[in-house]
């Protein structure tokens, strides 16, 4: 099926990964909670950080790998279309981080 | 008390922020598990650095002013230790974000 | 001829940026010489990060659009090696930034 | 003198690593002359930005070391504004690079 997105086989990865990642910010609550130390709750913000940079990039790869690709290979208007849409979405994840 | 930490203040609001970017993380787990498009994903996962650095630089901010401040006032070895520190903790965030 | 890069047909506006910068750099040296005030130092030097990640992306807009492309086209292993490392590329760009 | 900006005793160590940092520019030129491969002169610009960090990281050390920590011991108004002051430029410094 065409409307699959890039990531479908590596869907369960990326759940468990965005489920551990909602574990790490709902910890970061709790230590605020706690009125922990500042420094130590911003060494766990800098770890949420890495970890959605890690999906972000996933996600980045198994779109190019899949979508982007497979619009080059069949060529045409679409293939500039992706090939565009791509450089936005690297763009954008790179200001981000 | 000297054991509270610097965002006590802000404790409330940043919770706030918390809770809101852990309902985030779990929107994309949803859109993930919907199939959602890739870059509608990566898009999302954007939204969600970005709040989780706003938390970090109000965090930065309230260490900055009331611990890193106060121990300057104070002055002796405790200033310069919290000085370092800082400066630490700015270099981590710059780099994870 | 194969051997061309992506940027061949933009290499003398990113050979223009690039002469801007050096003379950015050139600029906050003297301002450093004379002893300018930190702040004002650290601002040039932001804008001299923002410049260099424009040339950045349109080096890597250039490269997916032309080299990438053409070796996706061609297919076989040449369009692997070629994703992956724009791939790699992508996030050494992302880390740096 | 109170006008010395706060990097005035690592001044010739800052000089040295722009001069440095002017020449790799020059030496990317160089390269984009000569049509080197893209994903080269990405890596190139990648070390520029890694050694530009390195000196606003410097920078930003040596004026809370010295300009706020000062305007603290002074404290008043001038500490206030200090504060401030290097909290923009850390979230400045951390938005670019």
């Amino acid at each position: 099926m065409t409307d699959e997105p890039g990531y479908v086989s590596d869907r369960n990865a990326i759940l468990k990964r965005l489920a551990r990642i909602e574990g790490q910010v709902r910890g970061v609550k709790g230590m605020v909670d706690d009125n922990a130390y500042c420094v130590d709750v911003l060494t766990q913000l800098g770890a949420i950080q890495k970890a959605l940079d890690g999906v972000g990039l996933k996600l980045l790869a198994d779109h190019t790998d899949h979508c982007v690709r497979g619009a080059v290979e069949r060529g045409g208007a679409e293939a500039d279309e992706k090939v565009d849409e791509l450089l936005a979405a690297v763009e954008r994840f790179a200001r981000t981080r």
